[in-house]
């Protein structure tokens, strides 16, 4: 059992939880809780580490089994998680590497395009109702916050594994490769003529959803095809990026229903 | 100027950021940001606070103008924002206090009943969303966070000014009134039969939205009118309460747009 925070796996753990630069060079991201760990796809669980506590629960055996995994007490469990009151069970899991030809292999894909957004629950939550949406790829600009980040992951509730992405250094330069493959892209804009729901999305279909504060701007929102507007009642002046980023998926699925 | 944390106000001002009880007692809350202060209805300002700094810039003086205010060292100001930034001015606005009978008194209501709904950004995204949606009340149970809450106020982005709400002991004895004003009631449940676009809300519309990681309670939900699905491909077994809330919203407004 591991019971000391100098002890160089502890370092390591505590690093790819949080530094987007370890989690790189390493290849490795970290996945946290009962759920994380039960829908993991097995072949990239690295390692799992559980708490002393954890540990003796009845079922903890039958769970690990064919795994390699280590037990940690629970007082050096508590720093390497990143929520308050630890479950007791992570895992280190394999990065995923998804080409622009595999997220465009599908018919008629369902994509979104992720202009530097900045916060980790609005990208989990885009995966998460993505996934509900039967989006079939995300494009994520380079300056977006990390999907590996803890906070990120835990807001996929699982999608994270089955979410095909990609992080490109620019979102313009893919926009050819769409069109090739006879995808019609989508920016929400207050310039846009067509309310959302009046555009037809049931061919390829992809959405532009741009920064917290900033919007999209100007020049890849002006690289859309269309530009379309999501009505807004009151003084509302827009939507929070992860809302309105469902709002136009689920509109797409509904058509393609 | 206040440049002590020993304050009257300073302390005041800190129990009404923390305590929902502070803020009940006092029938106040605080709104932080420029932003914020625009948009409060000037009768419903009690105090503002600027920090030094803020009140150094060369447009402050005319913003408040007709208001009463307190300026605030930068180092005590920090202790009372609720924010790592602090932009430098906050304010005491007067609690709301809407009936139901207000609530329901437009022609086709559009509304949101909430249980038990526990994460202050995900009260304050429904709160934004439903403005923009045209929602035109939200029910809360009493178990349901705090609006006042100053992260949920901060994620309303100004629609706490805007839109009715009110706190209700028991959501259940509110139906029969609902009824008697000709509104359906509808729960997003997995016994659903209907998905949620196969249902017309042109007329008056609640629905029913539950706790993150329970969902509705089989009390409420069995008292709704309609079970409806909202459907979700792969492995999704639920959408983030805000998401779900303003897909329907938003369902609604585009049936009734």
């Amino acid at each position: 059992m591991i019971t000391s925070a100098a002890n160089q796996q502890i370092k390591n753990l505590i690093q790819i939880g949080r530094k987007s630069k370890a989690r790189t060079e390493q290849d490795l991201f970290l996945v946290e809780g009962i759920r994380m760990f039960r829908e993991a796809p097995r072949d990239r669980i690295i390692k799992t580490y559980v708490s002393e506590t954890f540990y003796a629960k009845a079922d903890t055996p039958a769970m690990l089994e064919g795994l390699e995994f280590e037990t940690v007490s629970d007082h050096i469990f508590k720093l390497v998680s990143d929520t308050q009151t630890p479950q007791g069970i992570l895992c280190l899991i394999r990065q995923y590497h998804y080409t622009i030809e595999e997220i465009l292999a599908s018919r008629n894909p369902h994509l979104v395009l992720i202009e530097n957004l900045q916060d980790p629950g609005n990208l989990g939550t885009i995966f998460r109702t993505g996934e509900g949406a039967g989006v079939t790829g995300i494009l994520l600009s380079r300056n977006s916050v990390d999907i590996y980040n803890p906070k990120t992951i835990r807001s996929t509730m699982g999608s994270i594994y089955r979410m095909p992405f990609i992080y490109v250094e620019d979102l313009a330069s893919v926009l050819p490769a769409l069109h090739e493959n006879g995808i019609t892209t989508y920016a929400a804009h207050l310039d846009g003529k067509n309310d959302y729901d009046r555009e037809n999305y049931k061919n390829g279909t992809a959405f532009m959803i741009g920064n917290e504060g900033n919007g999209l701007s100007g020049e890849l929102s002006s690289k859309a095809d269309r530009l379309i507007r999501i009505p807004m009642e009151g003084s509302v002046e827009s939507l929070n990026a992860a809302i309105a980023a469902s709002i136009l998926m689920y509109e797409a699925y509904r058509q393609r229903r």
